[in-house]
């Protein structure tokens, strides 16, 4: 628990532990009520009580900004996302007023600061802004004092001196760069996950949890839909060597670190098996082969904000043309194949296929760097269970490939016996 | 619905309506769900449409704010009252977020301000606050290129920087100082009642809905307990001289205006007979008539916060003490009485009893100032039915008895008859 990663000028708390700053963000399942909140409440004392100096981050209740978000639907189809913002933004104002009261209730000297107050300054993108400065002088202050600060995330002050918010898992977000703000020894992510795993526990039954991740690795995941931490904030901690823990508000294990690669002595060559479901293939048959085609097709779908992942261009044999198969996001295929359909006299492919009933599994490490044959293990441990490889993409940490839906769970259980990562 | 009151600068709308600055408040069951914001959107625009210059203020959906208070109570019993308003004001900006884009979608430019935005600047008496000042020029340049403004009732910025609220029934507080700070022509307060009635319509049914009422009479009625407004902002209209529409939000009827005596031609000498169950009688035997012994036993009372409200002090004839009755809220009566044992000592009365089964009846009229007789014939019309008064007080356009609950509905339609107020 008492981990350090900066050599930050600390003094001795009461009992001897070092006194660390820590920025402790709670999710919405976690002050999902009055008695969660008090929980919380009563786990932030037991921090202070060790001597850490403690800025509570929080969400809204579980549900809440869904329900502000629905009504914001109901109300208008296409939103003044200025207006948006104030709305969806009522749930944090409620939940760290509350948490202030419960602290203070149990003894201990806490308030509340809103996105404005701060201020959190941002652009002015609402519903998906960017944090440009925080004001953390006064909030150092009181935490040297003794004070419990409770922060509002996902929402900021823009330029524009309206209120916005910083898109979906902004909490996380806020949480991070307060920490890289005031210097904080650690960001503890508490969330109704206790870890990051090896792979899912709930298909592999032998998946174990990791103590250390890196940067990268947790980046690979996240983009791949893992929901234990929004890519942005995972961003921002690497640039600013923000050391995060994953911990659960529901239990007292330690939870994983994700820190520095440096960080991690021995490191495996292959840490977790991921997937995503959330993808489907679209196959584009004998497509001329001249330059600026794959911009004719891709700058469209860019265009419509569909976000284009695998890709694999293959010449046909015949000279001239080349077959073009990527992955789109399952919600975006109607759409993208409508928009390739009125592309067809530009492009001038002969057929397009698709497929919404696959997966991609994703073997993730930092230490593929230095190790070859990672790729070739994967290939043939799926070959063996007889799974035929659709499409491969690869970056330097991660081989992902993109197979039929079905063997989802061979696949990963497979995979994650191979790379040696099944618990004994 | 044009009447106008000020001969303030206008011009005329597209209609050769006279154009006019309307500060429209809606409470929270007019605003209760989408479905009725969306009707409010439609009234506003309807305003525009004629050519207004149209400020909405807001409440927060209703039970939203019982249900915020509710959980600070669940949280903690003594609350810090600067969380609790942070807590407390989270309703009133989801309805204005949803009312801005309600009016867009109906094609009315619109735009949300909450109270630390404009600022609405109040003192720091945190749950109770007192406006000093808001800033409105941005507001009014905005109303000028036809623009609605959606304010947030309820609450401001203190001058710590943290958000106030204004107390009970602040909306109309903000509704009021809004039309006083720009200049309105009008302030219509929107509710689920039509107007104010000659009684209450629920026991006597030939109350009729008063056209007009002055801000004198209002304020009585207010202090009365009657929930069309709220005391404090009836105070501000008058002082300011801001013209007050009382209105249904469900329907398209009148209402009642509320204004300065001299806008009222024919005044009649009683225009409402008022009632208020929440009342308790304490009477104190045989107290030492010396001087001081009055403060001895209201100074304690005042200190712990209970209001007393009509008080009659008799000599019991020995010369030497005097009976002392007087009436607190029924919730302080337990508290009183407590307060009034301890006191026994000091100010050495004999008895002490209580009765909580009472009903304050007022009438309540301007015309009282220049006609006798109106309090005789008060008691005369009560002889008549048999009902006996406990205690009488009076103001100058109020005359109360204190009586027994049970005759609570008799004492109404008989006081309404004799006053020649029944609808025929």
């Amino acid at each position: 628990m008492n981990t350090r990663f900066f050599a930050a000028p600390s003094t001795a708390g009461p009992s001897g532990h070092i006194m660390a700053r820590i920025i402790a963000k709670f999710g919405g399942t976690s002050v999902g009520d009055i008695g969660r909140i008090k929980a919380v409440a009563a786990r932030v004392k037991a921090m202070t009580d060790a001597g850490d100096e403690v800025c509570v981050v929080l969400s809204a209740m579980a549900g809440t900004t869904d329900q502000l978000i629905d009504w914001t639907r109901q109300t208008a189809a296409m939103h003044d996302a200025r207006e948006y913002d104030v709305v969806v933004s009522a749930g944090e104002q409620i939940t760290v007023g509350l948490m202030a009261l419960a602290l203070q209730e149990l003894g201990v000297e806490a308030r509340s600061w809103l996105g404005w107050q701060l201020p959190l300054s941002t652009d002015v993108t609402h519903g998906n802004a960017r944090i440009n400065r925080i004001e953390t002088a006064e909030l150092i202050r009181r935490m040297g004092e003794g004070q419990v600060q409770v922060i509002a995330g996902f929402q900021g002050l823009g330029a524009d001196n309206r209120v916005t918010t910083l898109g979906r898992g902004g909490t996380d977000t806020t949480a991070v760069a307060l920490a890289a703000s005031i210097g904080a020894e650690r960001c503890d992510i508490f969330s109704d996950v206790d870890g990051v795993y090896t792979s899912d526990p709930r298909i592999v039954a032998k998946a174990r949890k990791l103590d250390k991740i890196t940067y990268e690795e947790m980046l690979e995941m996240a983009s791949l839909g893992a929901k234990v931490l929004q890519t942005r904030s995972v961003e921002a901690a690497m640039k600013h060597g923000v050391p995060l823990r994953v911990v659960s508000s529901f239990n007292n294990t330690p939870g994983t670190l994700v820190v520095d690669e440096s960080e991690i002595v021995e490191q495996e060559i292959v840490s977790s098996i991921a997937y995503s479901r959330d993808e489907a293939k679209i196959t584009l048959q004998h497509v001329a082969d001249r330059p600026g085609v794959a911009a004719d097709v891709f700058g469209p779908l860019a265009e419509a904000d569909v976000n284009v992942d695998m890709i694999v261009q293959s010449s046909s044999g015949n000279g001239d043309a080349t077959d073009m198969t990527f992955t789109v996001a399952r919600s975006d295929l109607d759409r993208s194949l409508s928009i390739l359909k009125d592309l067809k006299p530009k492009i001038a492919y002969t057929k397009m296929f698709s497929d919404a009933d696959v997966v991609k599994i994703s073997v993730v490490g930092v230490g593929m760097r230095s190790h070859a044959g990672v790729a070739g293990r994967m290939f043939s441990a799926l070959a063996e269970k007889g799974i035929n490889i659709q499409v491969i993409s690869t970056s330097e940490i991660k081989v992902s490939v993109l197979i039929a839906e079905e063997y989802t769970e061979l696949a990963l259980r497979t995979l994650h016996t191979a790379y040696g990562l099944d618990d004994d």
